[in-house]
């Protein structure tokens, strides 16, 4: 089925999360369009997919949150407060917990990070995280990883009050995700169901492709994407395949190329090309990688999907940067308020 | 690309689990014949698939766990006991704790059944289960499902101690059960693993498909096949998809066709035909099915596979009954004697 070129086809449009009604509404045009077109078996333009801005879309969950806040500390509560630990000096964790803290201060969630050199013990660190599950000011608690080698990180996310942790990496949170029930899901895992949610991209009885199967980020994205949306913590009802670096390219082609949805979320630059993705697909690319530029030589960030390509043949897509990256941060702070108003119940 | 038939198509051979090199050898042989069948495009003859007896395979199984038990009370300890909770009076349910407690008497396994009315409250059966976790006379407990609709069966799972938790429901085995950590695994899974293991069944970069997502057989068998060979718990390292009730037919055929090992556990008699399977696939039933017979009139077993279509064409099939059900019976058995192993280095 080759494709009409059009010039409309390099040509595409910033969808932002306050007019999604009107991209469903292009949607469901341009998949009557798509039909049309099937049965004429006749030449008619298309359109390049709708490309979802994270940036957008998070602004506005970051007014939701502010409100959210302001009506807790308007009601006589507490601000929401997040706990970070910092473990070491490696610039990047540096990087990310600033951001962290940054965006909390931004929404009106107070914070406060507690940095412990490379040498700490992991006696010291699980000690430490006791005081703070046991701290009734910290609203939520993080720590940030990776931690260095001589600690065991499955020890300390366990350590974390379940009902603190913000990240959602604690076993009992893992295990209500996979069940269906409420629990803290991890913020990149979050994030792309958000996107999904508030573009309209339907999910029930639709076959999704994630590529990746990391236990923070692939595999939670596909226990939301499969379970069922009448659960205590509803989800998305889809058919779902947990691709991998054990899946042969051919065999990812092939399955890729059903997927009324893919999610890369492997960490392998250009993974998904556009001959691999189904005509009007929605494609959410988690991907985030360093790569030199082959002209400037600098290094940029890109992600899972060649972009370029794929979103002429998509019908939604979600660019790198700008995409899943800052939803993941907003989620965050969701959790914590969230952490914050299951503190005032329990 | 239509099978040509041949007076061995109706013959099909039974797979002990005695002799599985030959059987590997054969399937080598029959990959051979179809890839050479590919290149002629002409008609040779081919088998119907080796039907793997569940049955044998779980008498090799019990002969293992027969000498585990010998060794480990020769060895001075303690004969692992299986403790069961069994509220009400449904008959099933009754039945079911009775072939359990039977088949570990037969292996060397002591056990007893604690019975209680349908009146029961959640506290004294929470209350019960707490003084059977205290007991260390108990290696493995667990409470026959489903319960009275006044008992919260999720607070009943995540109250048995997860060391002794023989049935894998609670939530921190499920939560370690994702992410490739040592952990209790449910029977039907553990007897699926066990029967594409023991038939020599390749998984590693093989597309698998999985019908039916329920919380202890299809969500824990997709766990099981997709992660990581590497990991605590091996995985199988296979591309996994997930199919339910609310994948379409249509998106389900176009999905079986693909998968080198079809594993139906849906509970839907009949769901895969024939036209749905790739030639040469391993197809595992553990459906478990009650309907009538057309002719007889009498209720008889049958799984979600259509067995007689479906083993003209696969590599491998599971019957039903005589498949997935008598190993599951065996696994619980060796989970019983993997708790009592523990209980002896902690």
């Amino acid at each position: 089925m080759a494709a009409s070129i059009s010039p409309l086809r390099s040509s595409y449009r910033i969808c932002n999360s306050l007019s999604f009604h009107h991209y469903r509404a292009k949607l469901r045009m341009h998949r009557k369009c798509e039909s049309q077109r099937r049965h004429l078996h006749a030449s008619v333009t298309r359109h390049a997919a709708v490309v979802v801005s994270g940036t957008e879309m998070a602004r506005q969950i970051h007014r939701e949150i502010q409100r959210e806040v302001e009506e807790l500390v308007t009601g006589g509560n507490m601000r929401p407060h997040l706990g970070v630990v910092l473990v070491g000096d490696d610039p990047a964790s540096r990087t990310y917990v600033r951001n962290k803290t940054r965006a909390a201060s931004i929404l009106g969630i107070s914070s406060d990070t507690v940095v412990k050199p490379t040498s700490v013990s992991q006696d010291e660190l699980l000690e430490l995280i006791d005081k703070m599950n046991r701290d009734w000011k910290v609203s939520g608690l993080l720590v940030q990883l990776p931690l260095p080698g001589h600690i065991k990180e499955r020890a300390v996310c366990n350590a974390i009050a379940p009902e603190k942790d913000v990240d959602g990496f604690h076993i009992v949170n893992i295990g209500k995700l996979c069940l269906g029930q409420t629990s803290m899901v991890p913020a990149t895992p979050a994030a792309v169901w958000e996107i999904i949610r508030r573009t309209g991209i339907e999910t029930v009885g639709k076959n999704v492709l994630v590529a990746g199967r990391s236990k923070n980020v692939g595999l939670p994205i596909a226990m939301l994407l499969h379970t069922d949306r009448n659960h205590q913590r509803p989800g998305g009802d889809a058919t779902v395949t947990i691709a991998h670096r054990c899946t042969p390219r051919e065999q990812l082609k092939e399955l890729t190329r059903l997927a009324d949805i893919v999610i890369a979320a492997a960490g392998v630059p250009g993974l998904i090309t556009v001959d691999m993705v189904k005509e009007g697909a929605a494609v959410i690319d988690v991907g985030i990688n360093r790569v030199q530029d082959r002209t400037t030589g600098k290094l940029r960030l890109v992600g899972d999907v060649d972009f370029e390509g794929v979103k002429e043949k998509a019908g939604f897509i979600t660019p790198v940067p700008g995409g899943v990256g800052p939803i993941t941060v907003a989620m965050l702070m969701k959790n914590t308020v969230a952490a914050a108003r299951y503190a005032l119940t329990h």
